[in-house]
């Protein structure tokens, strides 16, 4: 079994609180026995992205560099493999959205660039990251073969099996979603079911756990075109036939400990041998935009 | 609005009893309105793959061919475009699961050979069945251009996109699928969940709506071997943000009208715009069997 934790949290404008805030909550974790940690996409910050403002490039650095070298010391402290998504400035120019795996060392395990990038209202990604150039490849770690992928990822059952094609063992998603001012309550309702089973079926398709975290609390506009995002939190956990093993409440700060075991998968996938029966023959098109 | 219709049934050993049972429950969705009848999977007779019979194959028909003719008819009759699922007989030694999709003329609007085809304890459809070669083509209809699929291919996500990114404006599967009698309860709540859930996250994949119907009831396994299948209903409608419109009980027969609306696909797709941002640059892999 394995013991994982998520941290679920609401951020302020104060990047050296909220990153005390995560300090304080991953130390419990670890306390707890956790031995795998995982935050929220961009959990230093605000989510930026709701305005275009080319100054927020300042909130970027290297990889690895003064912010990595935090996450690397407190996972060598604690002993613990960390999952940390943050704003990577690669070169002039050149930006990711990434998220960087520590060992329990305090090394880079590895590091994936978010490949499918967003751009609606209040989220207008696309300025800030450019799409990832290191395709849907597995972390290896002291605690498994990680699928790490980004928010957005979350939609495209592809990205979920091309990890498990090459090797991963769990599905992980850092993740900054939420509810617009406009949106009425069914289709809360219908935006936050959705996003919980498009997940729940990665797990599914692909016989493996997943773990999702999300941001929650309410953040400004600060091009005042919108009322904000209201994020919607539900970071949740799913077995490898999509059941839900916790999930965290809307509006609430929390820390979720799961046990999660890793051998179910092997049960799962002889009983349901979805990978077996792929028909690899007839996929070729899904490389095309559209079939016109 | 499309008025379609789900008539999920539970079958005898008599196939002309079905069959009866059939034409009366499609004419009755027909007085009640519904331009598109979707029937469960080989609705005329038992689930007969629970046992490797060569005798069995004598229930494949050729297509077009008597049975297809009685569907034919039909449609025409009630002028109806219906989905059925017939055991085809293509040539001696080549059988496939088919879906013949009727025009309200009664013409063959066009026909789906099931692609991913399952074999494990009470479902050996390998032995029956040859994999489909027709592809992932959706059937063009006075309804709609309908992307229908059939049973195990609900567990494959690349069969719902590439029937999307060929202009599919629904997704349709005939099923049947059950418990065996060695499921607990908890295990049976889990894969009901999981079949719901994986369906219903390819209407949200790809911002169409989906209709699934499987039989109900209980069929005898006549190799002795196990106690049978109790096929677990639940044939339902999602929205195109896979919100579910309509679900069916477990063990009851039952006829479902829904109105679904076809223009809401449009809106959906605006706001969540998935098929824009898929990376068809870094998915060729998905044609490989596994990645080692």
């Amino acid at each position: 079994m394995l013991k994982v934790a998520l941290i679920q949290q609401s951020n302020t404008p104060d990047i050296n609180l909220n990153r005390e805030k995560l300090v304080d909550s991953i130390t419990k974790c670890a306390q707890e026995g956790a031995e795998l940690v995982v935050l929220q996409e961009l959990h230093d910050s605000l989510y930026f992205c709701q305005l275009e403002d080319p100054s927020l490039f300042d909130l970027a650095e290297p990889i690895p560099g003064v912010i990595s070298n935090i996450y690397s010391e407190l996972s060598a402290k604690l002993q613990i493999v960390l999952i940390t998504s943050l704003f990577e400035k690669r070169a002039a120019g050149l930006y990711h959205n990434t998220s960087v795996v520590f060992e329990k060392d305090g090394s880079i395990a590895g590091i994936y660039r978010k490949m499918h990038i967003p751009d609606d209202p209040n989220y207008y990604e696309k300025f800030y990251f450019t799409p990832g150039d290191l395709g849907f490849k597995p972390i290896m770690t002291s605690v498994g073969n990680l699928g790490v992928l980004v928010c957005w990822d979350q939609w495209y059952p592809e990205a979920a099996r091309l990890m498990a094609l090459a090797g991963a063992q769990i599905l992980i998603y850092p993740t900054a979603i939420g509810w617009t001012s406009n949106d009425g309550e069914l289709e809360r309702k219908r935006q936050v079911d959705a996003w919980i089973t498009i997940q729940r079926s990665h797990a599914i398709a692909n016989g493996i756990p997943l773990i999702s975290v999300n941001r929650t609390g309410h953040e400004y506009d600060y091009s005042s075109h919108t009322e904000g995002i209201e994020f919607w939190g539900n970071s949740f956990v799913a077995g490898p036939q999509g059941e839900l093993l916790a999930i965290a409440p809307t509006s609430e700060e929390i820390r979720l400990i799961v046990e999660i075991d890793l051998n179910k998968s092997e049960n799962v996938r002889r009983w349901w041998p979805f990978l077996r029966d792929r028909r690899i023959d007839a996929y070729e098109s899904l490389t095309k935009r559209y079939l016109d």
